[in-house]
């Protein structure tokens, strides 16, 4: 087991092999969290850079938290107050960060792509918080980790993604690392946010929400995305909450181990009733913590780390 | 003398001997900034979040840098490019954080009771920066610090609190801890700013400036809040300044040793002359430096510390 | 070689010795930035303020990564979320920040002189990151830098500035450094921005562009500042272009071993043409690189350091 990626871009060009090595190095670091002081020197010296050309609170941070832990040193860089506002290109930026020896520039960019752009011209690492419809590869990674911690493994596991398939990075780098690691995934949504072409992929699509849960071991809801969506895609936020809202209802046709998952920040009464988040089968918080602890992994193994051999117990 | 809280909510809840545990503890650490390396590892891999709904530079300055000073990581979280905008409610902002491992949350809100309510269903411990116009804390613990720094006691001191008390969350919680360590205390202003009930918790009410400051041992002069006042309370700054700003000329019937007072930030010719924010009786600065001790303190006691024993001199 | 200033606020009162001191020193710190640990300890435990009162997130992101890399605390001021935005003066603000113990506060601000009001009272270090028009010292000794790097000698050297001098400190500061040290300063430029007064100070003032750059081994491109000019000083973006551009076509009427500079953050297409900025000739990244250096250089000699000497290789 040896990382031997300078960049994490997306999950769609990882092995499977590849996503075992962080999910593992993000176990020993989740032990760094649970410790009375919580951090390691593995990035001592190392300089991480967070590009968020889109606003993100809740990525940024757990990434600068992750920073934080390395003890690497973290630069916050953010869109609105920069030269890219005074018509800067994307490439001048992210190459006058490099020309002061950023070792990582994390970036979250609502432009597909973006990330790839700069990975094929700098020395620096570049990590994608984001991309916009394209992949969101870390909260894919600390998804399955969730999953894993809770499931023991991931192959043959029923998993239902439901929601804004069309526009949501969540939902496309969920896909390709779970199917990687061999799950059944089943598509749900509005007709107009979950194409049929996910069919080619390997995933089963329905539009009938209690086919879609009936069975699952996993549900994973995707938050209403207004920003990412031209125009409208469904009637009104009451007709998706009636049609495809996980209520107490719904919830008692599902299998009584399933898991309920969602990236948040989520939206009480809308796409899940307030008391199923806050559930026993409910792991969304676990998820936060899990995505500090991958998001460690991730830094680490971009900056030269080669898996969770190398990280003390 | 041990300190056993877990929060810092108000002064209200506090007793006279937890307070000055705060203080002596806040002694300790002010020798800390005076040394070259201004440093101590108390919180070394501990996180303290910075949240601030409503905003603040200089309190939240502060605390960042008694973060620092303790050589916990910090995280900046404001409210205005946070999920908060996205609809996430503040309950699941703060079961968030604390799923990133934050060990204390420092919260300012524009809402009385806003820390109290978040201390009642986290683990991590919870300081109140000010919320809305019930507390600000550390801002009296600093002040009663200062004073008795300067006039070694507390007990019997003659104190005059000035302005506008009623949408003042200094004032109360000044008030409090003023009379839990004994100090007689006086409130003037506007009628309209100035409300009797406050005779039932022990101060005297006055409308009369001269009267007022005639025996003070300390002035305290407090900010007009334009920003919580809902309606004019009073006809206009001019009249304000004109009836209770602190002149030179008011200040010569006061008494000599008297020390002025004032949390910042200050209005020049409005609620102080000029001169005498500047002048050897002023404390303002020192109120400063003293907040940052202060804030040191309370980190760390809430975060288990016990009290001064345990600060290497 | 013994550095002995407190402040950093302009070069017009620096000496020659002055700057080969910084340059020195920002040369042994300049090592620093390729280790693999980037971090010297030399101000462990000091607080460097970034008080940027006007916006700038490259010489913001530059000072704070010096400071990172010199092992100091670093909070971030700005002018927008302050409390001068309530009325604090600015004088009230610095003294706030000194009374937080801030050994070193870098200022930008939109008017000249703000850094060398603020040093007449404060025991603070004071470091001018950009006063207005006037001054922006850190940037010239980091061109001064990249000139002496790639040249040897400074003295004697053919350097052309051109664009907008009128408006530019950048301009101000490296007229004072390159004559300080030898250079013979070309200026060019629209009229409107190059006024004849620079003569006096023994620069060669031209305003014909394929004069300006023929002999010239350097030619530093400013910026056209839309921002800091009054009213317009030229017609049109096109017609800069087209009289003041330096094209494809002009540079190969230039020496075999000019270098061409830019402070950044360049604008494609207006000053010059985007394979200039690219090509061999430009030290446009270096600048970059080296403005880290320098500032490490300037944070560490203000607050006490004396010269290269005292840096470790």
């Amino acid at each position: 087991m040896s990382w031997n990626h300078r960049h994490l871009l997306d999950i769609q060009s990882l092995s499977a092999e590849d996503i075992l090595t962080v999910l593992d190095t993000a176990r020993a670091f989740k032990a760094v969290g649970e410790r009375a002081i919580k951090k390691v020197p593995a990035l001592r010296g190392k300089t991480v850079v967070n590009l968020f050309v889109e606003p993100s609170t809740r990525t940024r941070i757990s990434f600068e938290l992750a920073a934080q832990r390395l003890t690497a040193d973290v630069i916050n860089f953010s869109a609105e107050v920069s030269s890219l506002k005074k018509g800067e290109t994307l490439k001048d930026t992210a190459r006058n960060l490099e020309a002061l020896n950023a070792d990582i520039i994390v970036m979250r960019h609502s432009a597909a792509g973006a990330p790839h752009f700069l990975a094929r011209f700098l020395k620096s690492s570049v990590v994608n918080a984001g991309d916009g419809a394209h992949e969101h590869p870390t909260q894919a990674l600390l998804d399955l980790f969730t999953i894993r911690e809770r499931k023991q493994t991931i192959a043959g596991l029923k998993v239902t993604i439901l929601g804004d398939i069309l526009y949501s990075r969540v939902a496309r780098s969920n896909i390709w690392g779970l199917l990687k690691l061999g799950a059944q995934v089943t598509l749900c949504g509005p007709a107009t946010l979950v194409p049929p072409v996910f069919r080619q992929l390997g995933c089963r699509v329905t539009y009938d929400l209690e086919e879609a849960i009936a069975e699952a071991e996993i549900i994973n809801l995707l938050r209403i995305q207004h920003e990412r969506q031209r125009q409208t895609m469904f009637p009104s936020i009451g007709e998706y909450t009636s049609l495809f809202g996980l209520t107490q209802g719904r919830l008692a046709r599902t299998r009584p181990d399933v898991l309920i998952m969602h990236p948040g920040p989520i939206n009480r009464g809308v796409e899940i009733d307030s008391e199923i988040a806050d559930c026993g089968r409910s792991v969304i918080l676990e998820q936060v913590t899990n995505g500090l602890a991958v998001r460690m992994a991730v830094l680490f193994l971009v900056n030269g780390g080669k898996g969770p051999q190398e990280i003390a117990a």
